[in-house]
C-alpha cells in the first residue's frame, strides 16, 4: 500500500475511468473507492466536491467514518486506471502572504532600499484574490506566459513558482456576518498543495498599486486530493508568538498552525523543504481576517498560505528565494511539491503532490 | 412608456413573480417579455443569464432580433410586480483603473510626493480581481464593514463608491490562449452599471504591497439589466489619443470607446456626471490584457472599467476626487448611479440604474 494513504488520511477526490462520468472518490493505498456507487448518496455522482462539502462539518464528520469502515476490503478502483479532475469547483481564490520568511526574503530583492517587511504586515494577514478561473489540477501543463514587463512584451523571463498550502472553503458564510477565528472547523473542509506559478518580470511592472494581476493569473494548480482538515488533528502545532499583538478579531497569543512538511521538487530533485509549522499567521487568522469586513463565503471557496519559506535558505518556497533572483524556470522543467504531515496513527499522511511541467510559450 | 427601454434597447435580466422560480427576463417599457414562456426555450429557465449567454454571439444576435418581433402588443409582467435578481453568476471579477483623471487624482491624494501615474500606468490597463462572490443586485443594502485602519480596529470612517461600468463575458476562451483586441463583440455579451463600493480607510492601511482586498471585497453592485453590446451600436466614439503607443496587442491607434453619460445621485441629488467617453483605456484593450498571459474566460465573466472620473471636479467618479478626501457617506445615505447612452433609434438608451443604502455597522 502506499505510504500515507491509509486510514488515518482519506482524501476526497474527483475521478473518472475510461472516458466514463466524473464521480467523488475517496483515495486509499493505491485504489479509489467510488463513494457514489459504495454509498448510493446524490452528492458523490457529481464532477466536483462541492454538492457534498455545502452539507456541512458534521457531514463530513459522519462520512469520514462510515468511510472508514468500508474502504479496507471494498473493491477499489486502481489508481493507474482512473482518471484524476480538478476536485473543487473555485469559486473565490485568495491568496495570503503570512510566511515572515518569505515576506522578508522579496522586500529584500524587490525593494533594496525600503523596509522588508510592508507597514501592515506584522497587523493583518495581508492577502489579495486570484484568479478562480485559472485553478488547474496537478499535472496540467503550463505555459509560459507572454506579457510586458519593463523590457517590453515577450514570453516571461522568470517563471517562478510558490509553494503553498490550499484551504477549501465546505460551509458557505452570509453576508454582512464575519467568521471568528474559532470558526475554521465549521467551514474549511480540507486542504491541498497548491503552486502558485508567478512570471515575477510581469509582477515587477504591473503590480504597484493594485497588486499582481497578470503576473499570477495564467495558472495556479492543486493537488487532486483534498486531505480532510480531521485528517491533521496530530499535525497542530503553536506557532511562533506575533508581535505586536494583532487585534482582536484575530485571536492574538493562541495561533495554531499545521506541522506539515513541504518539499520542492525540480527535475526530480528535492531543491527546498519549506516547513509550514513556522508560518507567522494561522489558517484560522487568514479565515477571520477574510470575512472580517463581512464578505461572504461561498462552497468552493480556496484560500492560500502564500509561498511558504523558512529562516534557512534550504528552505525557501519560491525560485526567487532559493536563487535570489538569478536564475528562473526553462521551457520543460518539471516541478513537484509534496506534502506530509503527522497522521493520528502515529505515522504520517502524505498529502496529494502537485505537479506541472512547462511548456514553450506561443510564437 | 420608460424613457429609454424601448425596442432599441431591450435588456436582459432575471426576475421573478410572487416568490415563484427565477426566469431570464426582457425589459420593454415598464414591462419584463418572460422568454421562457415565450419562447420555450431551456437556457431561460434558468436563476442566471450565464446558461443563455454561454451559446455565443450568433446566438445573441438571433435572439435579439426575434425578441424585437415579439415584444410589441406581448403579454408584459409589469415591472412593478416583478422582483429582480442578480443577472449573472459572476465567475471571475476583476477591476481596472482605467480612467486617466481618476488615476491622477487618486495619486495625488494618496501619494503627494510621488509622480501622480504608477510607472506602468500609460502602458497597460493596470487591473486587479476582486471578489465575485460579493457581487449582489442593485438595491442590496451595504453594511457598513469593519475593518483595520491606521487608526487601529473599526467600522470603516471612509466609506465610499465608484461610479463604473462593468462588462458581462458571455463566450469563454481556452487556458493558454489569447482574446486579441478585436474580440470584444465575441465575448462580451452586454453592459451593467456597476459601483465599487471602497472603505478608504481599510484599502490604505492593507494595500501595499499586493493591493485592494478588504477595502473592497465587501460589496460590489451591479444593476439588474445587462445592455446587450449590439444596443450599444451608435455609442461608439474614438478615445483620447495614447501616448505613448502601447505594445500591438493592445491595438494602438484604433481604440473605441462607448458615449455613455453616467450620473452619480446622492440622496436623490445628482452629484456628478462622468463622462466614459473619455478614459484612457477601452474596453477591447482591457480584454485583450486580461488574457494576453494565456488566462482563460468563462461565462459570467465581469470586467469592469474603475472609476470614471472625466477632466472637470462635477464629473468625478468617487467622493474621495469629489469631496477630496474630506467627507465620506454617512449610514442613511443612498447613492443611485444611473448611465445613459445614444441608442441606434435616434434617441437615447437607459442603462439599468444600481441603488444601494448604507446601513450601520454590526456593533
Amino acid at each position: 500500500m502506499s505510504d500515507g494513504f491509509g486510514l488515518d488520511h482519506l482524501p476526497y477526490g474527483v475521478f473518472s475511468v475510461a472516458g466514463g462520468e466524473r464521480r467523488v472518490g475517496v483515495r486509499y493505498g493505491d485504489g479509489v473507492l467510488d463513494l457514489h456507487a459504495a454509498t448510493g448518496r446524490p452528492e458523490f455522482a457529481q464532477p466536483s466536491l462541492n454538492a457534498f462539502m455545502a452539507l456541512g462539518a458534521e457531514v463530513w464528520r459522519q462520512t469520514r467514518e462510515e468511510v472508514a469502515g468500508l474502504v479496507d476490503g471494498a473493491d477499489l478502483v486502481a489508481l493507474d486506471d482512473a482518471v484524476l479532475h480538478l476536485p473543487v469547483e473555485v469559486a473565490d481564490y485568495v491568496d495570503f502572504y503570512a510566511s515572515l520568511d518569505h515576506a522578508t526574503n522579496v522586500g529584500q530583492i524587490f525593494r533594496p532600499d525600503a523596509p522588508s517587511l510592508p507597514a501592515a504586515w506584522r497587523h493583518l494577514p495581508i492577502g489579495y484574490h486570484g484568479r478562480a478561473g485559472t485553478v488547474v489540477v496537478s499535472g496540467t501543463p503550463i505555459t509560459r506566459p507572454h506579457g510586458l514587463t519593463r523590457d517590453g512584451y515577450g514570453p516571461s523571463q522568470r517563471l517562478d513558482i510558490e509553494a503553498e498550502l490550499g484551504f477549501v472553503v465546505g460551509a458557505p458564510s452570509e453576508l454582512g456576518s464575519s467568521v471568528p477565528f474559532t470558526g475554521l472547523g465549521d467551514h474549511v473542509f480540507g486542504v491541498t498543495a497548491l503552486n502558485d506559478w508567478s512570471a515575477r518580470d510581469v509582477q515587477a511592472f504591473e503590480y504597484v498599486p493594485l497588486g499582481p494581476f497578470l503576473g499570477k493569473s495564467f495558472a495556479t494548480s492543486i493537488s487532486p486530493w483534498v486531505t480532510p482538515l480531521a485528517a491533521l488533528d496530530a499535525a497542530w502545532v503553536d506557532l511562533p508568538a506575533q508581535e505586536p499583538e494583532p487585534a482582536a478579531y484575530l485571536g492574538p497569543g493562541a495561533t495554531h498552525g499545521l506541522d506539515i512538511a513541504v518539499e520542492v521538487v525540480l527535475n526530480g530533485e528535492v531543491v527546498s523543504r519549506p516547513p509550514y509549522r513556522t508560518q507567522y499567521w494561522s489558517p484560522a487568522q487568514m479565515l477571520a481576517h477574510l470575512t472580517v469586513n463581512g464578505a461572504s463565503l461561498r462552497t468552493g471557496d480556496l484560500f492560500a498560505s502564500g509561498t511558504i519559506s523558512g529562516a534557512e535558505p534550504d528552505q525557501r518556497g519560491s525560485l526567487l528565494e532559493l536563487w535570489w533572483n538569478e536564475r528562473f524556470l526553462e521551457d520543460g522543467d518539471e516541478v513537484v511539491l509534496r506534502a506530509s504531515a503527522p497522521g493520528t496513527g502515529g505515522g504520517r499522511i502524505t498529502l496529494g503532490e502537485v505537479a506541472g511541467r512547462v511548456v514553450g510559450s506561443r510564437p
